[in-house]
């Protein structure tokens, strides 16, 4: 029992953490329990619906399968259903009529045709990227449909009916998903995509901010920077991609809210995102070469090293400031002030000295990308 | 009709483009369609079957949603689906009995309560990350089976002879699945994650090769290397993190297939990822360099520009095949030869001559990963 004391100790401890990296993800799981208990509830309740077993089930699956973390994820994925199903429904119905006319023999060959042409089709449209993060659940959901639709052994008259019934069930379900993730602590996408185009140019600041004032001022070799936090802040800008494209195509499918019109710029921030990577791919070669340099050499105090020191700590600081000041433009979302091209041209002008005192500079390479930022941070906000 | 057929033969070309780059895609899209079509058509014909439309629909329903490009995604899954439906079937018959227990009035309430309680413990549970990588899916299908359960109104003996007949359609639908993606050209997420590992080794073998022979030893400044090809070839390597772990995941459900054996070290080829990687930022920061360094400053053709360039040729060189006998390694499952190190050794060599040449170099911190990279493949394969 010790021992499951301290398993349930740890679980508790991740459950913990996990809640206050994001609280939000606690009452997403109230508002998924929420919304399934209202609709189970209903469907166990009311009268009107005891003799249809199927209809419940059919709006459990979509509440469970609909709801997302985010308001996009949400939306897309309910229009996904509802049209699919639509689209999909019609066509069995039409695969239907078709296959009747083969007669007795010919029907069922027929059938398998239809559903063999539309389940191949439709799996290889998978493989369009653009249908990949728009469409894949509605081409799931036409699959299946059509499939569920075209085989059912029914008559035409019954399968209307029940088409009625089913769509009405699905957009109940959607309903009730939609209405509790926009109204009920909603989570945008598109906030949370502003937020993190902003945070990432915040890394790139104070990696070069930390850069100035702990590697190039104060006497190198002496600290030991290996643990200095300023080394560790670009890493998650690394690898933002895949979490960035997700988001834009969530916020895509979002009304207006907030700040954020309905047709907001969101591939501008995917740009960006791209910018803060190359630059931090920059920072990240930087970094590897400060962590394993030979710290002996350093010692070597000339003046030669003594003026390449200061006008790259000169370059870092100011390029340190022009970031943080994109990042709080995105973050208002106002043009970046001319304080901010200001800082970058100081920096240009310390990467002048610097190329004067020494042949190539591991350096330059590092405020290549902050003019691309600088000139996307205009046309986004 | 112009346009139109502007359009269509956009349309083709695209589906030529996409069936060319892997045509396992086409074979993919014919097995679901195939998959799909057996499983419907045999619960039309097969008169045992007449009556019950609802477990033809959870044989369609398995296949659609199971059947994944590569084998261990579909294992995945269809184990996820299996498991977690006999789990919550169980738990969901467990709440009927106890909500029996509340009276007509209470019944009701605490079934609600239930399916609170498990909806909001599974959804927060899909924060976990491990339970995000692995069991996503059955997190979902408890959810919807244990919701399906406890608010349907039958009786308990209606209700395990329709779990008996339920486990058993589904059942059904996941050995379809899983017999048409293991035996008919199968696509196996290991082998992937292999090929990509090496393909990408070879990526920066070539970049290294393409820098040693076009950037430096080319008389600097004459050639225009902005199109070179090499500079593009290691972009791709940036990014793969994404996909690697989507096939270290499916990997680690495939048994044992050609060379590789159930329990093969799939979590070794994340790390030499991540070293891959860590190695194409650094070459990206080149890259950005070369492409927008100022040429005039290259013709400067000193005795001093000489040798520094001489010696990045050499160390290029060494490193590129270094890296191309590591990836042939791994492409073999050998270890790498002894004349990898050889060629690393060759490389620091060059990198010792060129700390002599030049206070600071821009190539030092490229070929630090390359120690990493070479211990990592000596404990994989």
């Amino acid at each position: 029992t010790e021992k499951m004391k301290e398993k349930a100790v740890e679980l508790l401890n991740m459950v913990v953490k996990i809640g206050r990296d994001d609280p939000r993800r606690i009452l997403h799981s109230i508002k998924v329990g929420l919304a399934l208990t209202l609709v189970s509830v209903f469907y166990y309740v009311n009268p009107l619906f005891n003799g249809f077993g199927t209809s419940a089930m059919w709006a459990v699956l979509t509440v469970v399968v609909v709801m997302e973390f985010t308001v996009g994820g949400t939306l897309g994925k309910g229009l996904n259903r509802t049209f699919a199903t639509l689209l999909a429904g019609a066509l069995g119905l039409g695969a239907h009529y078709v296959a009747v006319l083969g007669g007795e023999r010919g029907e069922p060959i027929l059938l398998g045709i239809f559903v063999f042409i539309l389940a191949a089709a439709a799996t290889f449209s998978r493989f369009v990227p653009e249908i990949k993060a728009r469409y894949d659940y509605g081409v799931t959901i036409t699959i299946l449909t059509f499939s569920l639709v075209a085989v059912s052994s029914y008559r035409v008259e019954e399968m209307i009916q029940m088409a009625h019934q089913r769509l009405s069930t699905i957009a109940l379900g959607v309903a009730a998903c939609l209405v509790t993730s926009m109204f009920v602590f909603p989570v945008w996408a598109g906030e949370d995509l502003h937020k993190l185009t902003a945070a990432n140019l915040d890394k790139l600041a104070s990696f070069f901010e930390g850069l100035g004032a702990q590697y190039f001022e104060e006497k190198m070799g002496s600290g030991n920077l290996d643990g200095s936090s300023f080394l560790q802040v670009h890493k998650s800008v690394l690898n933002s991609k895949a979490t960035e494209d997700s988001l834009a195509n969530f916020a895509r499918w979002e009304p207006g809210h907030g700040k954020f019109s309905f047709r907001h710029p969101w591939t501008q921030y995917l740009k960006i995102g791209a910018h803060s990577r190359q630059c931090a791919y920059s920072l990240e070669a930087l970094a590897v070469y400060i962590t394993t340099s030979d710290k002996s050499q350093a010692s070597r105090d000339t003046e030669l090293h003594q003026r390449i020191r200061s006008a790259c700590a000169e370059m870092s600081r100011e390029s340190g400031k022009a970031l943080a000041e994109l990042a709080s433009a995105i973050r208002n979302m106002t043009s970046p002030p001319a304080s901010a091209s200001h800082h970058v041209a100081n920096a240009l002008v310390a990467a002048g000295k610097l190329k004067h005192a020494m042949p190539a500079g591991d350096l330059q390479d590092a405020v290549v990308p902050l003019h691309d930022v600088l000139r996307l941070a205009t046309s986004a906000s």
